[in-house]
């Protein structure tokens, strides 16, 4: 994918298809196991019992992979300056060994008044399982970046 | 610190201090390497030429720490069901090997009128630098739990 070079390439309306990736389930576990010990993240059968009725991949793991395969891309790599803070859903959990497909949305766009080198992009990231398209995680995420 | 056996133990208000936690080096290089593998976060020298002006976590890492903490602190484990959503903010970057505290307060506790034994409390996290008090995240998430 063309990395962008500057903030002013990017329009409001702009979308970017960002493929897929998968967490493994030992992935899955492993971050669990660091960040978010809970039974229905850690053991198949405490996932059975829970809300979820198996066990699912925690949010934090969905949202950083998501992010990680952002980075990745390497499209804002030249750009990003990083984020001030970011609105996260997950409408629907995410399982393991399951392909999920990313895409990323420009919501917005502003250059900096006081610092005219750099200004914002508020980006929209959508990850949807690959088989039915249900949507796992939506993130909004003002970035600050070069121009 | 002695956990909660229901949503209904929670009344807006109420403030857990959960202690100190901190990040090492070699936890934030290896984080940004799964999930975050800009500069800023893999290189000193790189962080040094970043608007950061050094090597700093990445907010994801700071984030899912921070869920690490309150899940191992054990406060919500009986009660706990998952999370929604979350609001982040970044206020400032978390540097390594750097103690930070965590303070979480219920904001809101709501009942759940189509399902009796469930409801949402929405907490905020708050992490600051134990030096100084220069906060480094703020969280804001719908938490569902049991009656």
């Amino acid at each position: 994918m063309t990395p962008i070079r500057s903030l002013d390439d990017l329009t409001p309306g702009m979308e970017f298809d960002l493929g897929s990736f998968v967490l493994t389930r030992e992935e899955v576990l492993d971050f669990a196991r660091r960040f978010d010990p809970q039974p229905f993240h850690l053991d198949e059968e405490a996932g059975q019992a829970s809300i979820f009725g198996r066990l699912v991949a925690s949010g934090l793991h969905t949202f950083s992979a998501a992010v990680g395969h952002l980075i990745r891309s390497g499209i804002f790599a030249q750009v990003n300056l990083g984020a001030g803070g970011a609105e996260i859903a997950w409408p629907a959990p995410l399982d393991p060994d399951t392909p999920v497909t990313m895409r990323v949305t420009v919501e917005e766009v502003r250059p900096s008044r006081s610092k005219p080198g750099m200004g914002i992009a508020k980006l929209r990231y959508v990850v949807a399982r690959e088989s039915d398209g249900t949507v796992v995680l939506r993130v909004a995420a003002p970035h600050f970046m070069k121009r």
